[in-house]
């Protein structure tokens, strides 16, 4: 089932001015380098792209920024979910009118211990209200940081009666069990692990790929692992995503992955975040460079891709 | 120190209309009641305000209509702490020029992990970008919900560089160590449990009063022992108060209270909430007045005082 790989996805970082203003130039730019380094997809607006730091408006604007600028709609996936169901509405839509190859959605996050059934409900609303036959909705399921997930139960339902709409998941539960339980459970389905470092075992059992952080970094070697993930050497080309992954998840994922941009590029201003997120801080990043060092990670020489 | 207690603030529920837009006329009337029945304050834009299930301009549109229907500002300490810094602005500024008493902060709750020193960014970075001298905030302390909060370190450094500005905090961590801990930590600080059950406590040790879900329907009786906090009768209006707190927590809040105004106001709109909450079931709904019929909860006189 080669051929159902959708392939690597990336959440891509969202860079800003000093001023912590969305510098959409430099967005366009980075979009331009995954996508020329092999990226399938774009899942703008995901966590590691800040993108519950950027305001509704920011986030429609800079879309829209992308497709003028020349990304193809038919890659992107951007990030919908919002606490308020008029929101998730205002950015799925927008999104879908635009002709967004699907959207990923978050639960609304902020009440906790809430009923499976009332997360339905709210998807549900959201589907009835962007009332549109293009709407493809990948599911976000990343409880480490929104504390309210999709459970198998609800999305059985979800794909019962929209089984044209809810066409798949981002698992970044961080746990390998629930990824196999998706794969086995719903054939068909698209799942994404949320970490390539379990990409492999996801591809053999139908995974659809991965939409990883890291993915900003080191997208060529993951979308290899993908293409040649049924020839001999797959098993040793995981391995090496696997370690670099496992060095820079030492620390904060995005404030690492933009430390090493602003470091390669030579562009200080790629290391910033907007707070409550901290730029790694000195000692952070030689640790973090000297980890890369030692595996030969080869980033230097793709960044003269573009 | 009587003289120094804030009183009680109702964080107001957000009545709907069937299609779930925000019934703006029933909000006012709402707020109107809660302070003629002796609520010194109202903390719209709540955790049981649903207001996080609100659009920034939801939120500002109904700030606006409640002082346009001559709700005083100076009783007004709107919600206004958002995952997106620009929307914390955004609301902060609006609160301010509308010449609200207070702004109640949430952190930003969608990182989870994140350092005490991104938090104090956070809140210092919308402090110099809202730069006007009326600001006044209470940070809104709720991990269980936000899954973030101001630790005692946080707060006293903020405490410190932002003295005019930072002037208490609703404590909602359903802790009473830890709002002992703030109440000896911050003389001076305006401390408000989140809960009315340990109200008498906090008032014996300098407690700004409450801020509490239940008040929206028994803000009088809670009223009462702020008043008389050092009156003989006290511990048994303290009793009183906490029994009701208690037959209703045992349902979800928000939509346990919202039953609760649509039985005794004969509305049944009342009954609605935003997905991902949902409305209690018949069954949860008959115990919840079963409980409180046994303890003679005078709410139905009291609603005819408007």
């Amino acid at each position: 089932m080669a051929q159902d790989h959708r392939g690597v996805f990336v959440p891509a970082l969202t860079p800003f001015h000093r001023d912590l203003s969305v510098d959409a130039e430099r967005f366009v730019e980075h979009c331009r380098w995954l996508l020329a380094e092999g990226a399938n997809g774009l899942a703008v607006f995901g966590t590691t792209s800040e993108a519950n730091s950027l305001s509704i408006v920011e986030r429609m604007t800079l879309l829209e920024r992308l497709i003028e600028r020349g990304i193809p709609p038919e890659v992107l996936m951007p990030g919908t979910g919002c606490c308020a169901l008029p929101d998730t509405v205002t950015l799925t839509r927008h999104a879908v009118e635009r002709d967004c190859f699907g959207v990923l959605m978050l639960p609304p996050f902020y009440y906790k211990g809430v009923s499976d059934d009332g997360l339905y409900a709210n998807i549900a609303e959201v589907v009835q209200r962007v009332a549109d036959a293009r709407l493809r909705i990948y599911l976000y399921h990343i409880p480490p940081m929104a504390g309210v997930g999709f459970s198998l139960p609800l999305i059985e339902r979800l794909l019962k009666d929209y089984p044209r709409v809810v066409v798949g998941i981002k698992d970044s539960s961080g746990d390998w069990k629930n990824t196999q339980a998706l794969l086995e459970a719903f054939p068909g389905f698209e799942v994404f692990p949320g970490s390539e470092t379990h990409l492999l075992d996801a591809l053999r059992k139908g995974g659809a790929g991965c939409i990883s952080a890291t993915a900003n970094v080191n997208v060529a070697a993951i979308g290899r692992v993908i293409r040649d993930w049924n020839k001999p050497e797959a098993d040793a080309l995981q391995q090496a995503i696997s370690d670099v992954r496992a060095a820079i998840q030492k620390f904060p994922m995005v404030s690492a992955s933009k430390a090493i941009l602003a470091q390669l590029r030579e562009v200080p201003e790629w290391d910033l975040v907007r707070p409550p997120l901290r730029s790694l801080d000195a000692d952070s990043k030689s640790r973090l460079f000297e980890s890369l060092g030692a595996l030969q990670f080869d980033l230097e020489r793709r960044l003269a891709t573009v």
